[in-house]
């Protein structure tokens, strides 16, 4: 499958764009930029802003992001050794898609609840 | 956790709007509302035009997407039984958000593949 801008389409289970959108689509991935959209941040600060997430969980979605380039790392050498993320040019074209998809989330959860619940109360 | 609308944080781990964020930005449901945006359609038509999607993701994801409220389901008396999906009001709400997320993904893959390629190559 060609990556020429014209040709991707997500609905082709072998274009790329289709692992592109299961990355940005993973919550951590849109929280983490979510975070980096006010600067540059440390591991420990992105660590302590999302409830939930474990140490282990943070390293691998960084090291995603990072891969494909939408953040990038910078290690200072001081004792111990401080590490910056910050997002690139790229990874900034994704904070107003992605933002909206975490306010649509926000907005919406009520509605989203009284759904659930008249589901499961029909069942 | 209060689900008021001022309240809801995707940032908190116990707000349901975290769940709400990791069901929208699953990448089956993102291509299923984007077809079900040009109209109604029934299952066969979802499952030709979604490479790659086994038939129980399909059922799986669908039956998420009603118990959320974000498309019904209408079952024709035929035989065999017709069985159509549309998007609900709120569904609609989420065409616009996700659309810029696809778009992304399609607009900026040679981007993510370039910098995949350049990460691997510096390991």
């Amino acid at each position: 499958m060609e990556t020429s801008k014209l040709l991707a389409n997500v609905y082709a289970s072998t274009c790329p764009s289709r692992q592109v959108l299961d990355l940005i689509g993973d919550k951590w991935a849109a929280l983490i930029i979510g975070l980096l959209e006010d600067g540059t941040k440390r591991f420990s600060e992105l660590q302590r802003s999302i409830g939930g997430i474990s140490q282990k969980m943070l390293t691998q979605t960084l090291r995603n992001l990072e891969r494909d380039g939408l953040i990038s790392r910078m290690i200072y050498p001081e004792v111990p050794p401080r590490v910056e993320y910050t997002l690139t040019p790229l990874g900034e074209t994704l904070c107003v898609p992605l933002g909206a998809i975490r306010d649509w989330a926000e907005e919406h959860i009520n509605d989203v609840v009284a759904a659930q619940r008249g589901y499961d109360g029909r069942e």
